[in-house]
């Protein structure tokens, strides 16, 4: 049983940060990185919105942050999470495939993933015309066609969100209508840039480098069709990371991890930042921010209790 | 009467990536800037904790986020907010010392201030050995000799911090007993590194290049002496600079602005973000996930106005 005083679970920007401010309060934390260090954004190409940087590839964005963790401590496992127990009464324990921990606190940032359309192409253009996030990507769009795949709140806020950049924006759904709140899809049928095309999905996306055409079959009449366009974005679903901790820790309707002003969950020691916790912003840099509250207060957290163990 | 879709006020870290995101959501946003951009962070030297960078001068970090915020449109005015009236019904009014304005939603991130000593050496050592943050420049004094002024919770807690660090901490107080919480004031008594020094003021800060020295003096006894250290960190107060929105918006006991989860105000519109709505982590990378976070939901609520007129 190995015990720790922090450990962060999770290595994004959030996780990341929480470990560059538990270092420096010489906490000596350990992540919990999973297979590889960096959560979404290291998955991405260009950042051009990480304040600081004017451009940068979102793998070094990750690197520089680890590099800055490890630097004042941070030590990290490239292992899986595979059981927590937080039961009332400290310590909380933790299991991964090759240790068992036990932790004065604990900073989840397990982040969150956007369900994909599992189509050819989607992966290979990532970051190359398939996006998953309007905010960070629609400014590259500027006077161009893109599609945008859902019916829900979120496709249609981000197909509106595109018509500030591209020329058209056409919303393909799979069913006959759409799923968004009414006010969505009047703003959306108003807008002259929105074209939706229902009972449609995607069998392929193409391109040479960039994504340069889709094929699109109608699920009714099964016509198949090529279009050209430049970009897809897919909003087909966003699910947080949460499984792992059901039945231990408060989570709202859709799994996210509902959190105090201190970013403390229910579960007194056990804090959370990033995509884990936040429904609503999801960026590297709101994700960042949320993973230095996280770590602050924990470090107040495990200054404040009374039976505290001398470090 | 200029008429503007966002308006900044304040160009630290939070105005700053708000101005980003919304440069980005094409929502041509003007930052009016104050004398000089930046806050705080641009008054501080080396920056060793905003994730992404190993280690930055606060000017610097300034410049790159100014760069990036004008590279997608933002407008700075270097002028003063003097009046604003956000009273019910759009559109909401500002003036400055040169100019009146109209506009569709608001982002106040005039920051908070950390009160002074002013006494002579303060701000000649300011970023080499003087201090108002114990989060951001603690790790620098690894084994040293330091002071802390004050004898709040905010004194305290930073005591308790420092002694991570450095090997012994003066909390000098003026009077004879801390104003800190009994746990605080427990936890600080219980500390070996930790020594009270009350009815004691400081009159000046010596030192060549940095802090060496400091005069003290007892306020009982007018005894004066001479002590060596390295560091003197500023626990006397710090305010949010929000009198210019007495009586318009929300605040709590201290003059920091409320906000929901979505960063706007009582008043609808109106957002804030960084120091000015947040007394307790107080850190550039919060405050810019805390801007990114404030202009998306300017955003989201400019797209959502029944009433808006078209951009």
């Amino acid at each position: 049983m190995q015990k720790e005083q922090v450990i962060i679970i999770g290595s994004g920007p959030a996780g990341l940060t929480a470990a560059i401010y538990a270092a420096r309060a010489n906490l000596n934390p350990l992540i919990i990185a999973g297979n590889a260090v960096g959560g979404q954004i290291a998955t991405t190409s260009e950042v051009e919105n990480f304040p600081g940087f004017d451009s940068i590839l979102g793998p070094d964005l990750v690197q520089h942050m680890q590099a800055q963790a490890e630097k004042f401590g941070t030590r990290f496992e490239y292992d899986e999470v595979t059981e927590v127990d937080f039961r009332p009464g400290q310590p909380l324990r933790l299991k991964t495939y090759s240790n068992d921990y036990e932790a004065e606190s604990v900073i989840i940032t397990t982040g969150a993933s956007a369900k994909k359309l599992e189509i050819p192409g989607e992966t290979e253009f990532v970051g190359r015309g398939v996006s998953y996030c309007a905010t960070c990507d629609g400014f590259f769009f500027k006077g161009k066609d893109v599609l945008v795949i859902g019916g829900g709140d979120s496709a249609l806020q981000e197909a509106l969100f595109l018509t500030k950049f591209a020329n058209r924006v056409r919303v393909v759904h799979r069913r006959d209508q759409f799923r968004a709140g009414d006010f969505l899809q009047q703003k959306a049928t108003e807008n002259e840039k929105i074209q939706p095309v229902f009972d449609t999905v995607l069998d392929r996306i193409d391109g040479q480098g960039k994504v340069q055409a889709v094929q699109a079959r109608n699920v009714k009449t099964g016509v198949v069709e090529r279009w050209d366009t430049d970009g897809v974005f897919v909003f087909v679903g966003h699910f947080p990371n949460s499984g792992l901790f059901k039945g231990q820790l408060d989570m709202d309707p859709q799994g996210f991890l509902v959190v105090d002003k201190h970013m403390m969950t229910n579960v007194p020691g056990v804090f959370a930042a990033g995509e884990i916790m936040d429904p609503i912003f999801k960026q590297a840099i709101s994700s960042a921010g949320q993973g230095c509250m996280a770590a602050i207060a924990a470090e107040r957290w495990i200054e404040s209790r009374e039976e505290k163990t001398t470090a």
